[in-house]
């Protein structure tokens, strides 16, 4: 599968009284992974959401935190597609500090249309085999 | 003028390793709160956006730190507006801890229609009469 | 078991360009209603960590989103302990939108006490009798 | 003055309702940048708060919002000391957007100590003359 790397330097906001990383904050590096994982195979999000106005809900996600990290902490952020549905689809992220991992997400989004006029505004749509073709093959 | 209070609690995930607030969660509650005082005059965002697409974004803001405060604080919120001009006005907020004033912020935002025809998809606009007028009167 | 309710409402600032909350959000509302869950309890966060030093890091989660929200909405979270182990629990929130299920989530923490002078600086402890019995008795 | 530059990559989460940068974003990374300023000049904050209990809390800020930034949007943020006193200081942000200015920022800081015992548990101190030394002097 094609993979993606995002370097993260953990800052004094990101981190809590105790001194780690405040773990809601985690979610959020995971949704930009996501999307910079697209961008990176050729789909940027900007695209998707204003020329065909496709969004990528998130339905599901399961988060193990193994090492907690400090601020000024430096991590890597790996993330690949884990399985294709006709449109769902897993992204699975692998948060690595040097060489251990500290953090893995597991996650199930949905190839969703916007529709301002439609009861839900939301409706899914089938993932374009283009995206398919370029999200499976090895890279990076 | 009008003006309206909101309570806060200070959460464990709103502080930072030094164990007092990180001061950009004090701009999330200001927003909040300017939303709030409008909704309290008979203005609820979610209708200013949704039938008139209106939206009041900042251009300015100063705001003085006095006393910080630590988690499960619990503080209020005074807000007003300190001047209307023709599209743009000027918010109060107070934050008192017991008595004593913790911190103090003034904004100035535009009246604003989301255009999403033109270059820069945002237009100020007049501020309508009767939210000078319910804004304006004591009361609360 | 022992439940504790909270309300929320969604403000703009929660909310992401789709005009529905930006999840990582979600789980800030989860951590602050753990704690107010053992709060309810007789058990405050702030006295835990500064009297004794106990914190409860979160060490695996999972999530489902079942019904976006929008700003302005109100919710209702709640909050219960779904299993107690020697030092690890679960805890279950689930996120009403009037009578519907709109998320439900599951964590797994770890009572821990901050120990500076170890070599990861947390440790984990039994969780107290006097915890286990109050959070497990049905009420509220 | 020694002055520094970072690129911010505006993420979808950053974005409000409508699809601008929602304001107290620009708070964190205006904080990290400050952080970041004091770490290029050789002292970072983990040193300074690990090794000498020194934080950095913020007492007064100004900022003006000139041009609103969307997601995918880059940034640059380039940030100096704008005034040394014994104990407090003044830092200017300035983030462009290409060759324009789209939001400026004053803060004004104070060097202080943490100090678990005291009443307030913070207690500002002179500034060493060796940070205001590599801060005063042109580079980058």
């Amino acid at each position: 599968m094609f993979k993606n790397r995002r370097k993260i330097q953990i800052e004094w906001g990101d981190c809590d009284p105790a001194g780690i990383v405040f773990y809601p904050q985690y979610f959020k590096w995971f949704d930009a992974c996501a999307a910079a994982l697209f961008a990176a195979a050729g789909f940027p999000r900007p695209d998707l959401v204003e020329t065909q106005s496709i969004v990528i809900p998130i339905v599901d996600t399961r988060c193990r935190f193994l090492i907690p990290s400090r601020f000024d902490d430096e991590l890597t952020v790996e993330t690949a597609i884990a399985r294709f549905g006709r449109s769902s689809f897993d992204v699975h992220h692998r948060i690595l500090k040097g060489a251990d991992l500290a953090v893995e997400c597991w996650e199930t989004r949905i190839w969703t249309r916007i529709d301002p006029t439609g009861p839900e505004r939301l409706k899914s749509q089938p993932i374009p085999d283009a995206v398919i073709r370029a999200l499976s093959q090895g890279g990076q």
